[in-house]
């Protein structure tokens, strides 16, 4: 054969489900996306075409709305691993599964001041995620956080950067600094308290980005980050993307007028796009953690 | 000429502008998208190319971003009413002008349990609106929300309806009911309390989406509108328009489970849309508040 | 009452069909957006949440598809009339059908330079359009494209503006137009062959932007919607909604390089925004046939 | 310090250009989105906020508009490399620089039979894309396509997979398929005919997808990249992503219809998602060509 079949993975993505726990006095609701891709034995399956070694993507679905049922989602985390865990220990081809999930936040209604037993609005575009690969012999959990956009008016500066024959930008030791926090960190084993770490991880986040007076929005990733690596020992790395979101200082002079950082354009493209991985030092290696899904 | 020149408008769109208010103890951030159409004795224009009545839209823009400067922005009725009335006044040609605008929400973020002075949190994708029409002796204010997503887990029938050859829906008794909420409430007159009206708004939709036990979304957009149109006498008329998230319970005897209301499968599209105008008795008629925009 | 219900609608809105008719030799294939609203006697539906009057969307999905079988989709002018009339006259309480689809357009692959019998590529993201309105006693149709981005590179001018104190923008003898052009256009009576008049509206909107020497880009739309005024008998009216896709000549000096119209950057937002109706003298009166959907 | 710093990049992401040249026949016209990363010695801006080796993503900007005019923009991996190049070469800190370009595609309007000199009409959504990694010491180019939009109405089947209690699936041997293909392909060296290159495995591509007779999208996938693989010996690897867009056969039995894979709803979600990477044996190591950008 002149060709090879490398890495590959396939699965069903963006399955949308909604599970409600029905309490006596209230219910609970889960607002889940989720995106399965296992690989293993699948060489055959490219290269002929037979579906000997394929678990349907189609099962893989009906495989999430059952699991939901047979027992309560619980977090993500573990509603990943319970389902990552089932597709490699009950098909032998498959030999790995990667589990991601991204979960809405909804909100009480609020009526006569209290919150509504069984309505709900949901609580803005911000996601919390779980990113779960499985192996016969190993397991890594990811949680996450996406769609979290933040901006400060103040305490952002930059200078003394590189110039050069291009270069038009001007210092500033003030200016807006806003962004779209896309988060995501490796934690060390598979049982922890997701949603306290969830939660103390998101607050982290966003204390590191309001108290770090900022020289470059490098700095502010790393400020974030490495809260996260020295107050929480379960996490072992933390991997950002954080678009600048450009707000320039419009020109008013020409209408008589002086604009002391008061009023903005905002744009929307080209944006500054940072991206690192912040890790404890003797981090354990990352395996498969953190191979991309979708591979393009 | 055989052609002739029917209703037409022209305008800057989607001006995206950030205005900060320095005080000194704390900053306040208004994030706006500001869209303005203008119309009035643009026949020539269009058939010779004659731009002698054109305003440009790229001084339209210019204009958002020095009033801005000028005075605070303030409420988005009121800074869309400063915009729309110097169009029209100052312009001969100009003889209407519409100004749109969308406000994003921010909330300071928490730091040590306390609003930090310049640092914000983005409040989700929910829009506050404003769309105001201007004329020589006439001037419209609709005010609005969008993006207000909502759920019911529980209190929400569909039964009774016609029954043809095409239909297989069954009736039932307990259903989810999900929709995002685009909302527009046009005022009697243009001095109001226009936070103090907004914020009572807001609640009432919510509340009335929670409080209603629901046969039909129909009902609950009524509910929803004539809550407005009871509780505030400077609201005339609302129109809503709801789509209907559908959720389907999940058929899980295959795998011999019963599902009593628990895991729904969430679908994009199809949906229904369901839209009305709710009015007060005897409302003033709307002249062209509710003239569409975009045309198309 | 203290409460009235105005002008109102529902229906099943988006759904996506594909239609396959398999001839002996090769495939054909239908790729629609259909959505459907349906308005009369809905007064309780909403008061009271009384569904005696309501056909539920779910039928109405189910009707496009039974419809599809039942005879060949044809054009989508046709099968939306067959739609609208059915709801119209199925239905006593329902006095109106507005129904609104969406084509995509797909080619042929080619392979050793013949169209391939069953496999095809889609021919980008422009859409064929069409709405209908029935009642028991008319009907209203009107085709339309969407999502037809064209540019000049030459060929257009700004010049003779009216200036004031905001006015920073210079005029230009040579600029790139370029627009995304959504157009409308409503017929005269319903029998009319549709893909003869939709492929002869749809080149000359092409050529007329071409060939317009353009002095502003309302002058632009002119040329285009007079096109088919002029040329096509069967149109009466046409609606165009074109934003102005800015692109802005890049200031090279600061790098000692000179741009004669050479290098732009593309601007998302703002944009300008342009719309109008032409008429052909003396049109029919529009009826229902351009009020809004969605209503918001 | 016991926090590290791992792997790490920015840049300026989608610079929207537009780049036209004025032959005196005719114009031609380059329409980019070029997003840029740079990694190098850049422990310190994230740590201490010392920009001293940040070339900023504003002067990235600048660089590309300058660049355009200095020579033609010629093909996009020519570009690509051309602005890769330069960052590795001109700054000491800047050890690596990554360069995503996607063009869009125009064709000239048609007028009178022939193509307008300067008035072009966009030809869809679809993508050609490179991506080239420099480094001082090596570079590497990956080429691509986006947004081609394909389907089958026949010569696709699915049977022969693994049921387990999940599985309610019903083996088919004439269904619908569909995708939207990403394909990404890698070459051998720097100095190949781009456009050759690119047209030519573009038609492979399409012309592998109508002849395979597919027993699943793995095996139709398989079948395109290996055609790259197999004729293009400038290709070194392919990695394509391809959702399995879902038509699902109606059941209009409860109409007294029968549907003999004629009438099918199309889903937007969940999806199939089918990835692999396909090579040439011997294929030389891809060093940091697959790098994933965005990070996360």
């Amino acid at each position: 054969m002149n060709v090879v079949v490398g890495a590959n993975q396939y699965g069903k993505a963006e399955v949308r489900m909604a599970a409600v726990t029905r309490g006596p006095e209230r219910h609970e609701l889960s607002d889940l996306n989720v995106s399965i891709a296992l690989s293993g034995d699948l060489e055959d399956v490219h290269v002929t075409g037979d579906n000997a070694n394929v678990v349907p993507t189609d099962t893989q679905k009906n495989t999430v709305f059952a699991f939901a049922k047979q027992s309560p989602v619980g977090e993500i985390e573990e509603f990943a691993l319970r389902l990552g865990r089932h597709f490699v220990s009950s098909f032998d081809p498959i030999h790995r599964a990667r589990v991601h999930i991204e979960a809405s936040a909804w909100e009480r209604i609020e009526v006569d001041g209290r919150g509504h037993p069984y309505a709900f609005r949901r609580a803005g575009d911000e996601l919390r995620t779980a990113t779960v690969v499985c192996e016969a012999d190993g397991e890594w959990v990811v949680s996450g956080i996406q769609g979290l956009i933040v901006l400060k008016t103040s305490g952002s500066e930059f200078t003394g950067y590189i110039k050069d024959r291009y270069t038009t930008l001007e210092e500033t030791r003030e200016r807006i600094l806003s962004t779209a926090v896309t988060a995501r960190w490796r934690h060390h084993g598979s049982s922890i308290d997701w949603l306290g770490s969830f939660t103390a991880a998101r607050s982290l986040l966003l204390e590191r980005f309001a108290d770090t007076h900022s020289l470059s929005l490098q700095q502010t990733l790393y400020a974030m980050a490495s809260g996260l690596i020295e107050e929480r020992p379960e996490i072992v790395e933390v991997r950002m993307s954080m678009p600048n979101r450009h707000h320039f200082v419009v020109d008013l002079e020409p209408f008589g007028l002086e604009n002391e950082n008061e009023i903005f354009r905002v744009e929307d493209r080209p944006y500054g796009l940072i991206e690192a991985s912040i890790l404890q030092p003797g981090a354990p290696p990352p395996g498969p953690a953190w191979d991309p899904y979708p591979m393009l």
